[in-house]
């Protein structure tokens, strides 16, 4: 029998379940609404039945959770996540555990994403990696030899609060000048509003840029630039071997990555210059599932060694 | 026999070179001025004289030289540091092995006293920490577990060259508003020339602060500011369990550390805050030669391992 391992990716809009084998096929797949009104005790009980589910012919080893943050990933509790309301401080690694009888382990969602990408996406094969997501927020997840560096609070690569413009822009409860107040969906959005007038989203933005409006070009280039710095401040921290950029807002990747490229070679140095590598994810919207299910059995499999 | 590793501290001003013990105690030292003008030729015949005269008596297993950037740590060469004239793609791995017959390997000098205090200062006992020097300059290294994070291109903590302000002041062959051009004990003094008259360079500043100058404290609440960003955007990057904080600028530690805490408590996700562990330098001068030597011991160790 194969090993394989059960990965969840509870979303705001989507909630997701995977039964992963340890190559990252993904054997067994259900998604549902999330219905976040429904409140947390009526979506966790959706869960556990998707995880019953997709388990019933195999003998999973255990369950990675991908959620929104502020989480606790070390004790496995849900903070406070803005797109799941009501959820306050909820031990949902505890509740399905009990339910399911095997392993069950935390992890915030843009983390998720950037292990599976490592693994068997645009990190396959490199020491190190980092994820960025550029959807309505920003986040990501920083991976090295096929293991997630979270951070001694679990804040590792909360890069949308990383500060590229001080006194710049306040959005949600971040700093001034963040990285998500300048180059995210929703800031991005935001200057359409402002600047265009138009009320369609980043999406008519990207649209506009297309069609040659030079205000649209100039939202867009601030973003990217605004991206860009926040990309070179990671190479002169950490230096991964590649950036693995996913997210809705990636969509328009033509137009963002090759300018992208040339502005992160614009904030390097000299030595540097034409060896960043940038590419785009793989995996899409399983990179999450399969991230948590292989982050879970990471994390089985440690503490049975421990015990 | 106890096992010895030799560590060498090269930089502009002192050659140093001690015998470190798996303890990181230092059993043998040595210093002499580099006389930097005097050629690498020159300065690489007295380093290995040096070296003989340290492991006279033991058995050292290998060498690690700190050097001051840009150097290439994978092949063992010198590039060309600013402080070292004339020395342009040195093999000083190759050259020194020549004539000792151990392995030898090069580590950026930052890299090597992080390692250092990670092992046996400041970071002792912790899984991660994030070392930084504020002296003429402002470098880095980052260490997980005892082991250096280097990065692809050995640029892992080139921390001196984030941008922390765009389109602020330029400094060498660095970013514009990098935090070496914002923070340093360069700018710092450049700041006191242009904003106070003086020219007795950073301590001086510090001393006007001390006694009330308002201009003076202006000047290092703006130098502090910027490394608060810089330290935030770390904390959000990969949330080490700890920052050392090393390097000349540090002496005035009893005006910088309570000030500059406050201010990245400011620049964190409100979980965070009082949560972010500062520290100052343990070892101080003796890091970097303990680091090297580790480095060099690590490496030593990992290639017998590969054979």
């Amino acid at each position: 029998m194969e090993n394989v391992y059960i990965g969840v990716d509870l979303g705001g809009t989507n909630l997701r379940v995977g039964l992963v084998d340890q190559n990252g096929q993904m054997l067994q797949y259900k998604q549902i609404p999330t219905e976040a009104e429904a409140g947390y005790e009526t979506i966790i009980e959706r869960m556990i039945a998707l995880i019953k589910d997709v388990k019933k012919a195999y003998s999973a080893k255990s369950i990675g959770i991908g959620c929104p943050g502020p989480l606790n990933p070390f004790d496995g509790i849900v903070v406070s996540p803005p797109n799941l309301p009501g959820w306050k401080d909820i031990p949902i690694t505890k509740l399905v555990e009990k339910e399911i009888g095997i392993p069950v382990y935390l992890v915030n969602d843009a983390n998720a994403a950037a292990l599976g990408e490592a693994m068997f996406g645009g990190g396959h094969g490199k020491d190190s990696s980092f994820y960025i997501t550029v959807s309505t927020g920003i986040g990501g997840g920083y991976v090295q030899n096929n293991r997630l560096i979270q951070g001694e609070h679990g804040y590792s690569a909360e890069i949308g609060n990383m500060i590229i413009k001080p006194g710049g822009p306040k959005h949600a409860n971040m700093n001034a000048g963040s990285l998500e107040a300048l180059a995210s969906g929703t800031s991005i959005a935001r200057e359409g509003r402002e600047r265009l007038g138009i009320s369609g989203g980043t999406e008519e933005v990207f649209r506009y840029a297309e069609e040659g409006d030079q205000m649209a070009i100039a939202i867009i280039d601030e973003a990217v630039d605004a991206l860009a710095i926040g990309i070179a401040n990671l190479v002169h921290s950490v230096d991964p071997d590649v950036f693995i950029l996913g997210g809705g807002v990636m969509k328009a990747k033509e137009m963002i990555l090759p300018l992208l490229r040339e502005k992160v070679d614009g904030y390097v140095y000299e030595g540097l210059r034409g060896k960043i590598t940038i590419e785009s994810a793989k995996l899409h919207d399983k990179a999450g599932i399969v991230g948590a299910a292989m982050h879970g059995r990471q994390k089985a499999e440690n503490n049975r060694k421990e015990e």
